[in-house]
C-alpha cells in the first residue's frame, strides 16, 4: 500500500527527500493543486543572525510564479534587487488516522514546499498583477467587486514573486496502515477522520446600508478543502 | 479599533514585533490557546548551506514545553546534544474579511512564533512522555484506547523538545476596516466570513471487527477552531 508519496519537482538535493523516496511520482499538477487549495502559506527566511523564522503570509498563483504579501516587514529588499533565499511550504491536513496502536497513528495531508530567491516586481504592471493573483486567491470575485487599488495604495504595498522551479510535494491519503498483530487482535477501533476547512456565514458589516446584497462570490464560498479521497 | 494585537512573550528583538506594536498587549494564556487549537506546526530550520527549510509535523504541549514529531528526518542531532536553532509557527485562520476596496481586505488569524533550540530528550520517560503530549493533541483518547507503544517503536521514533520561553502571538480580530469615504459610498458589499476547521464523519478501517463500535473520544471530536469572535 503506499502510504506516503513525495514529488520532486526539480533535480536538486532538497527537492528530492531522503525518506520514502521509493513511493510513487506524481507531476506539477498536484503542486498547483496544494497550492490552489490553501489559503496561507508558511515563509521561512534565515535572519540575520543566522537564524530561521517562519511566517505566515496570503499568497496567490499564476501560472509558475507564486506572489506573496509583503507587508509582514520580514523582508527589507529593495524592488530590482535580488531577493534573499527562502522556503515556502503550504500544508492541508485532509485526515487523522487513527489505528490500533498508538506508534501507526498518523495524519492524511498534502504539501508542498518551494525553495528559491524572492524577487521583488519593479514593473508597476507585474506589482499590480501580482497583487490581483493574492486578492483572487484570497476572496475570488472582490477585485471586480471591491473598489480598485489607487496609486497611494499600490505604492504602501509589497508584493513578493517566488519562482516555483525547485519544490517537491508530499502527500499520506492512504487509510489505517497496522500492524497484522494488531489487526488480528482486533482489541481497539481505527479509522480515518476525515479534517475539511469550511466557512461559515458570512456577517454582513454593520454600516452596510440596506439594499447591497451579499454577492454571489461570497455567498457561494463553500468549503476550500477537498473531504480526505481515502 | 484595535485590529491586529501582537504580543511578545519575551524580551528578545525578534519577539517584539516591530509592526503594530501600539496594539494592546495580551499575555501567554494567548500563546497556548493557539498552540492548542492548531494541529499542525511549521518547523523552521537553516540547513547546511545556509537556507532555509519549512516542515509540518504534528506536536503536543506540556506546560510551557512543545513536542515534536521528529521523523521528518530533517535533522540529524544526537540526544543530548545542544540541537540547532529553529522557529515553529502554528497558525490558525479565523476568517476572510471582505471590504469595500480591495486594498482592506485583511484576514482573521492569530498565529504563535517560537524561537529556540530543538532538544532530544535523553531520558525514556521523558521520550515517552513527549510521545504522549504529541498523541493526545493530534487523537485525544488514543493513548488510553490504542496499543501502547511498545520498546522497539519507542526506539525508532524521534521527540523533540521546544521550550516556549522566547515566543510571540500574533492575532487579527475585528470587523471590516475601511476608508470612511468608501463606507460613505457604499458601493459594495463588505462582511466576515468565518473559516473553521472541523472533522467529517468518521470511517471506520475495512478490517475491523464487528463488535468494535466508535468510541466516544473520536465520535465526540467536533470543530476544532472556534468560530470568528468578531
Amino acid at each position: 500500500m503506499t502510504e506516503t508519496t513525495t514529488t520532486g519537482l526539480s533535480s536538486t538535493a532538497r527537492t528530492t527527500l531522503n525518506r520514502k523516496k521509493d513511493r510513487a511520482a506524481t507531476d506539477r499538477a498536484n503542486l498547483y493543486a496544494v497550492l490552489d487549495e490553501g489559503l496561507v502559506c508558511h515563509l521561512g527566511l534565515v535572519n540575520a543572525g543566522g537564524a530561521p523564522m517562519v511566517i505566515p503570509t496570503g499568497y496567490g498563483r499564476d501560472g509558475d510564479t507564486l506572489y506573496l504579501h509583503g507587508s509582514t516587514g520580514a523582508t527589507t529588499m529593495r524592488a530590482g534587487t535580488e531577493g534573499p533565499e527562502v522556503c515556502v511550504t503550504v500544508t492541508l491536513l485532509d485526515a487523522i488516522i487513527y489505528a490500533r496502536s498508538v506508534n501507526n497513528h498518523s495524519m492524511n495531508y498534502r504539501s508542498a514546499v518551494i525553495y528559491g530567491r524572492l524577487r521583488q516586481p519593479v514593473d508597476r504592471a507585474e506589482k499590480l498583477h501580482g497583487l490581483r493573483m493574492i486578492t483572487d486567491h484570497l476572496a475570488p470575485g472582490s477585485w471586480e467587486h471591491a473598489r480598485d487599488v489607487n496609486e497611494k495604495e499600490l505604492a504602501a504595498v509589497t508584493v513578493l514573486a517566488l519562482d516555483l522551479t525547485e519544490a517537491s510535494v508530499k502527500m499520506r491519503s492512504a487509510g489505517v496502515i497496522d500492524d497484522p498483530d494488531d489487526v488480528a487482535a482486533g482489541n481497539a477501533w481505527a479509522g480515518v477522520l476525515p479534517v475539511h476547512t469550511g466557512f461559515g456565514e458570512p456577517r454582513p458589516d454593520p454600516q452596510l446600508p440596506e439594499g447591497i446584497a451579499l454577492p454571489e462570490h461570497v455567498s457561494q464560498r463553500r468549503q476550500v478543502r477537498r473531504p480526505d479521497p481515502a
